[in-house]
C-alpha cells in the first residue's frame, strides 16, 4: 500500500529542547508550551478556546520509524513489547497523542498546558477529546 | 515546512461500507470490525490482547483537505465550527482517532469493537489509551 503525505499544521515553541529530559506522560511535569499554527488553517481555530481540553497530534520527527518492539518506559528489566501497546515515539508511524488544556488563544499563537513535545516538533491536527462532542 | 510520509501498517476490514451510515461516533453503533495488519509490522503486536481499550489512529482517505469550517454533526442550523474543535473528518490532516476494544488477536489480524471506519480504511497506528500506561 502506498503512503500519504501528512502536512504539519504548526509547530511546538516550549522550552522543553532536549528528549531526554522530556517527561514520558504530559502529566508528569510538562513546562507551559505555545503551538504557533500556519496563517493557512487559522479558520480551523474557530471555537478553541481557554478552558477547553483538546488532544494535539504532533509528528515526532526525531523518532526511529524502523522500531518494532521497546522495554516499556526505557526500563530494560521489564521485558520487549510490541510498540503499538506503548506510547513509545518510536514506531512506524511516529504520530504523538498529548491532552493538553487550552490556555489562551492569541491570533496564531495558542497556549497549552501538559504538552510533552520539545521545542520544534510539528504539530499535525488538534481534536476534542475523545467522546466529549455531543 | 516540508511535508512527511505517513505509511499505512494495516487496513480496516468492516461491514461499514458507506460514509453515510457511518456512525459519527464509534460509541453510537459501530459493527464489530477487523484490523488487518501488514507482515511487516507484526512485531509491534507484541502486548496486545483481548480486554484492552486502545487507541487506532486512521488516515480518512476519503475525506477533503482543503476543509477549516464545518457545522458540527453535519447540522447546517448550528454555526460554522474550526474543523480542530470538532471531530470532522474533513481537515488538513484526516486522521481519525478511534477508542477500541481489542476483542481477539487471530495472526495478523485483530478484531475490536466500536470501530466506526469504513471498510478498506488504512490504519497508521495503535496506541495506549490517553493516561492509561504507567
Amino acid at each position: 500500500m502506498s503512503g500519504f503525505e501528512i502536512e504539519p499544521i504548526g509547530t511546538v515553541a516550549s522550552p522543553l529542547t532536549d528528549l531526554e529530559s522530556a517527561p514520558k506522560q504530559g502529566d508528569e511535569g510538562a513546562p507551559e508550551a505555545w503551538i504557533d499554527f500556519d496563517a493557512g488553517v487559522l479558520e480551523g481555530l474557530r471555537g478553541v478556546e481557554p478552558g477547553q481540553d483538546l488532544i494535539v497530534l504532533t509528528w515526532l520527527d526525531r523518532a526511529r520509524r524502523d522500531v518494532l518492539t521497546v522495554h516499556p518506559r526505557s526500563d530494560t528489566s521489564r521485558p520487549l513489547q510490541g510498540v503499538f501497546s506503548t506510547r513509545s515515539p518510536d514506531r512506524p508511524n511516529p504520530i504523538g497523542l498529548h491532552r493538553v488544556e487550552i490556555l489562551a488563544v492569541e491570533g496564531s499563537r495558542v497556549r497549552v498546558r501538559n504538552l510533552e513535545a520539545v521545542d520544534g516538533t510539528p504539530v499535525v491536527d488538534l481534536k476534542p477529546v475523545l467522546g466529549s462532542e455531543r
